[in-house]
């Protein structure tokens, strides 16, 4: 897998313009202290985009859900404007043909942390077709918490995308060691909440469901560019909280993302889920084809 | 504030030994990418120590919660005797006189996560000593999950001491935008827990009291040694599970770490505690007065 990386000033609203180098680096150069609060504390946010012909998707969404975590984080507001131009002349340097993807990171800072530091990856991405027509057996895992308890404590800093992701990466190993391809997160009180780096769609009957943010998620972008796909096929669309029958009587699920798109969901916990390879394909292949 | 860093390779149990170049760099050279585990996803563990006279402190408690972090991240075992080694041979290189710190990471490694990456960061300790004498005021923050959902999800790395730290500074954020110090976290069904970067710490008459690291908190490297201490000196010393009333109703009460030492709860949610100065003193001589 082939990626280059980029190191910029971090361009915050109501300063002047940053002027960024974009002279691409090898992923394996040291660009960062190990002071940076991102090494340090897994302190900062991210997004991911998916880069296709050279051109970035979702970027208004991704930029601003970016600014929502920084807000939650308390570091300065982001110029969405600077930074989307910046990530489009990086996406611009993607190998044509190849899907790829474009990590944007902003961190709070080296061992001062006096200002934010940003960043960026450009990769290709993994095939992901195989798990696109085979499906996901996912797990549940219980995060421990009750839905009621996620709006309470602005500290647990849910609905940010942060960098401290130990343990969705812990998630992703217990479903491996447990024969599964991923973790579904619910409340104790047994509603759905998302993957570690995916967000659940269902369709039940004409409808595409997925769980409301305000369950303490991060509000994915694939999902909201598929809820906008759908409304035009003549979908209704729906948020809500939903439990486990919820998924087990859907007519087709998926976990979205940006570099893995609509990935179809074939069993929960040892109990088959129907696919839909009809509809995953044409979701698919409207995610492809958005140029921003 | 002056601090020096190092970067050596990982030397795991069981494999031959590594060559440590342990020449010391400036904090703020960049020594490892962007796309490395620890700045990427939080994913990693470390340790840090105290350096008193130019040595390490609790070297052997650190080293083995190292490997226990290790363990629950599924990483490979350090070499604890090797890391002795080198860590020592860094805190001979701090200055005379001062009070320092060491902190050690490992991180899974480099974008393709082949083998673990080590550092190390030699810093001048900040004084402490003021919030040593004048206490600090505590608020408490409720972590959500019941006591019961501690041992349950392995993945949630109760007990590791990783570097997705995240949500622990955004905790001191909060205490410090509701006029505190520092948070206290507590389970739901209201057991006291840790603080975000220190052990809790009570004297009830002559028994010295910490929770139970099985409530899922960090076993404190500090608090182990305050006890060690205790016990030598006439108290007994118990892990239960606490909860707020045992805390309001302690002769005095202290969050301890290896850096900040044994420092005094002054108040808790605005409800007064009680200060012991001559026992804090007593504590804090003797902590600082360790040798390994």
């Amino acid at each position: 897998m082939s990626a280059i990386t980029f190191r910029f000033p971090f361009p915050a609203a109501g300063q002047p313009a940053v002027t960024a180098d974009l002279t691409p680096r090898p992923v394996d150069e040291p660009l960062i202290s190990v002071m940076d609060a991102a090494a340090e504390r897994g302190d900062g946010a991210f997004e991911a985009f998916g880069v296709v012909a050279g051109a970035l998707q979702a970027t208004d969404d991704h930029l601003n859900r970016l600014a929502e975590s920084c807000a939650l984080l308390e570091l300065p507001e982001p110029d969405v404007g600077q930074l989307a131009d910046i990530c489009r002349r990086i996406a611009a340097l993607a190998t044509p043909g190849v899907e790829s993807w474009l990590k944007l990171v902003v961190s709070r800072g080296g061992m001062d942390r006096s200002e934010p530091h940003a960043w960026a990856v450009l990769s290709e991405t993994v095939d992901f077709s195989d798990a696109r027509s085979t499906g996901l057996a996912i797990i549940t895992g219980d995060r421990g918490f009750p839905a009621s308890y996620v709006r309470r404590e602005p500290w647990m800093l849910f609905g940010a995308k942060t960098l401290s992701y130990a343990m969705n990466m812990a998630s992703l190993r217990e479903a491996a060691k447990r024969g599964a391809d991923d973790m579904l997160w619910t409340t104790s009180d047994g509603f759905l909440m998302e993957a570690p780096q995916s967000t659940l769609l269902f369709r039940r009957g004409s409808t595409i469901c997925s769980p409301d943010p305000r369950i303490g998620i991060l509000h994915g972008t694939t999902q909201r560019a598929v809820f906008q796909w759908a409304e035009q096929q003549g979908f209704t669309t729906e948020y809500d909280r939903y439990v486990i029958d919820d998924l087990l009587g859907a007519d087709a699920a998926w976990f979205t993302s940006s570099v893995r798109l609509a990935t179809p969901l074939i069993s929960v916990d040892g109990d088959p889920l129907t696919m839909d390879h009809a509809l995953t394909d044409a979701i698919n292949a409207f995610l492809l084809a958005r140029r921003d």
